[in-house]
């Protein structure tokens, strides 16, 4: 059966992160040197269930390495939750003698990934593409670390403000069911306080930590608080609170936002992104199916996709330790 | 009378920004060069006030150049604006042998410096500093150019994510009462329209210019909104008008708040800062005051304070023009 | 005759620089607006001479705003020297019923337009296209200030190490002819000096200086060196004679090279680019030949093409004048 | 024993890298949270030597984790490898009280604390700090990422200039004895190839790579060299050898330099930096000593110092065949 293979096809889908286009790249030129045939997939499912596709050889892949973003683009798909939608999806992969996908995404991907090699038997393998590195099975997801970097240097760029000025900013990162940005990019950034989702500070502690602060003579703050934090329902409650009940506080909201998700990729992730896609590519040679490849431990590594889907990825304990020392 | 000046001071007022720490080592340095002794003041007027000096030479200025905000720290002070405020700040100003003062800040601090000069008779000088470019009497304000770096960085990032997924973004830039930052960053981030105070668009037109470039094959676009906008009352509700009134756009806001204010300064920047010292001392030097340095020409030029508080700067015009042409 | 041009042509010449991308843009869009055709000339005269043509729309200038060097590439053409060149040139330009060109380009890329539009009487516009900022007849050229920044972070990259080791580095910036570069960013980098061709301040004034900054307690110093610089024949030579002639130095030599030419264009480069590119056009359909256009007290300017070619941009003296006094 | 401790001493010796400051300040604060006390050694062993010590306290290390370089400044010391001078550095650490020592720096370094705790029994435990990772006993050293990143910007923009000219550049990047910098950014910088010191390439095999990637239509070309290359003897004969056996390529040679070691560390590097001083002071809290701390398989751990020095880090096999295929 591995022998079978001699064309595959690579789509991104849900959110894009830095690195997914040296992933495809990646994907493009280790198929051109096994001199089998590529086809990128347009905006994810969606594009494989309309069979918007593209030939891709070594060339048209140039120059993308340190972009952001996705070539292919990327979109949400709810036509393939439908069986039906994924029966054209099938259709067009098999007209066009396509023997083997590989989806650059992050779990709801995978899930979709999953299904469609359950239903069809037809060989998939996933490569972890967010900038939440929430994905088990894998130490570090494309684009995290590039994500790291962009709000790293905005959070420098705000304590300049910050304590030209002996204000404390809210600063709220991407992350809505992980800590794993705002508690990295706290420790970097100097911050006073991290909040994550993973642990329940409580607001009063919140409030004790910045008096003590204070006290040691620090007069600006900064608090990194991870979107999906459940301390305030939102950030501006946040600042509502210490404003109503901290005293001498000059408070403000700094939303980083979408800007987090783009940008040229640090050389890690582009560097992860070019050994992922030989490895996704070399393993459905290999006649693999149903993994997603990951650096464990320094290494390419395979995880059954459902074990990838499935498992919970921990906030690193030693990290929040250290934060705490930090802010001594 | 110009002979008398044997110690100036120098101090930052109103909101930060990046080159701010450039003037104040120019404004030293300058003095050094000059052998006359320097000092800074903490925390703008509010260190005028408490007599918060510490005395500068050229080595407490080493290694600041590329530093945003500022070693000085800056505040709005209310005090200030009462005699009982500027008279002990006179005092210790007195108490303490300055002969002149160098206010770096915005129109709010030139005023104060010039009430204080009608009331005490005390020599002082303006130097421009404020990222929003809105100050008559010069073609640059310190921090402007790097904040455009800021958010044209900002925008790029954003674009990567807004084109992988087809989306339409609105950005809100700084300027509350001035369009500069957003006509120049919505140029150059290649937006396909610009919102500013100066200039009322009206909602429909937006959504008519909006509704054209989609016809012509855009999938994703950029709108760049000065914070002083007056079409909807907030960005938000933009979002809303837009969600509402157009079908088939996923529309996302993105608010790029205070790291606009930070950051190392451009090469711009510096050498503007580091101009704007050295005409600012040697004008206070020669004996003159109640002054602004300024950029205009390519030059150093002085304009009264009066005229650079009340003056009125323009949006150009012509780049307006420029902004329609290329969102052709 | 003005109301004849229904189709322009535009290419880069001789060596890149960031923004040319941009005004590429801005010229096919500027045509766009005006409902004329607009074709790509692909490397220069080169392509010229060989008819390496590509028609240009409004989309097939997407994306290229925030990018470095030029789509259209450039060269240097030997064969556009020689009549024979040019008379190949011209009929292409004839047989694809071309009526006017914008060349974006330097000093020798002018020549070249000026002979050509004296033997054929073909209207041509020039958009000067350099780092170096050494072209008379506007304030600045298309990438002078990006490559600031560019050189101005990695002095402080280097100024990280310096400072840490109390080293003398001499640091090499681009600037054949022209001490521009080296000048604005000395200053911004705080160099202790500034070596540019225009001012010759000999050996020995220049170890006097280190010395005296030396015995001030400064432990490490950057000199900054224009290429063209005549005090040594190169900056290896430079380090030898501090070596001989100065004890306890650590003297080391970075010529930063060629990533000084490349990387996204400045906000302030995109904008001139774009300002520039809508000026060109609408200057050619206006009846003008034989210009360039420029940027001169905040304005947009044209400038005859012999006289942008022979004038000489002097290096600023004020300039000159801060970097002595901000290296007391 | 362990219970004796109650004041450490920091230093930082050999070349700087990016994260040092934010080592020292990680160094400094876990001392703080310990209620132990903690020295500043100046200029790494040669400060040791002559007593040049500094209290530092929580706030004495406030707003540098950002900054490259270290505060403490560096050198390398030649007295230190007398025992004259050894004897020096242990009398002033025993007439300060002083109980273990934390040396940031390389294999240099790390043999020196090894020595003089042979002769003293002084407790010492190491960090890596080197941007050439080129240390055994841990997968990433300080300052090895954010140095990638720099010259992985500097590639790209190189890469602007060399396809808008169709040329050829060989880019010099640091690593004397190791091609882990030259390896990674080669990959991530889309380089045709890569010479490295662990691999002998041959002039040949290296013509015939640039001539086959030539006839795949590819006209421009990046070829990083590790410093250390034993190709050619220098980058610059390595061009000669290409301009003379290879017709029409526009050879370039760009050596990076040591911009490479300055710059504000990458999120990484910060992280990291902070995790490993906490590990260092408290390791040496726990009794223990001639170690080092490093970053094994996403943990901290610790290696003796012996096998740190005389241990050999491999290239990742992995990774050449990666750039092999990446360059079809």
């Amino acid at each position: 059966m591995p022998k079978l293979i001699k064309k595959l096809a690579v789509l991104t889908s849900g959110g894009d992160s830095p690195g997914m286009n040296a992933a495809i790249r990646s994907v493009v030129r280790t198929c051109a040197y096994h001199n089998i045939q590529c086809i990128g997939v347009y905006r994810g499912y969606e594009g494989l269930i309309e069979g918007d596709f593209k030939e891709m050889d070594a060339r048209s892949v140039r120059g993308i390495i340190n972009k952001g973003g996705t070539i292919l683009k990327s979109a949400r798909s709810k036509e393939f939750r439908t069986k039906e939608g994924r029966q054209k999806a099938h259709k067009h992969l098999i007209e066009n003698n396509v023997d083997g996908l590989v989806v650059i995404g992050g779990d709801g991907s995978f899930t979709g990934a999953l299904i469609f090699n359950q239903e069809f038997g037809f060989p998939v393998m996933g490569i972890p593409g967010t900038i939440d590195n929430d994905i088990f099975g894998t130490s570090h997801t494309l684009g995290f670390d590039t994500a790291l970097n962009t709000v790293v240097d905005a959070i420098d760029k705000i304590r300049d403000t910050a304590s030209s000025h002996n204000r404390l900013f809210f600063i709220e990162v991407m992350g809505r069911d992980a800590g794993h940005i705002a508690l990295n990019t706290g420790v970097a950034g100097g911050a006073e306080e991290i909040l994550i989702p993973e642990e329940d500070l409580g607001m009063e502690r919140l409030v004790d930590s910045l008096n003590r602060s204070r006290k040691t003579g620090k007069t600006s703050s900064i608090v990194v608080v991870a979107e999906g934090d459940k301390i305030g329902k939102n950030i501006f409650e946040l600042k509502d609170y210490v404003d109503q009940n901290m005293e001498g506080y000059d408070v403000r909201v700094s939303v980083l936002g979408h800007m987090q998700r783009g940008g040229p990729p640090s050389c890690f992730d582009r560097v992860l992104a070019s050994r992922m896609g030989v490895k996704a590519v070399e393993s459905l040679l290999e006649g693999k199916t149903n993994f997603m490849v990951g650096l464990l431990n320094s290494k390419m590594e395979l995880t059954p996709l459902d074990k990838a889907i499935k498992g919970k990825t921990k906030i690193n304990l030693e990290l929040l330790r250290v934060s705490d020392i930090m802010s001594t």
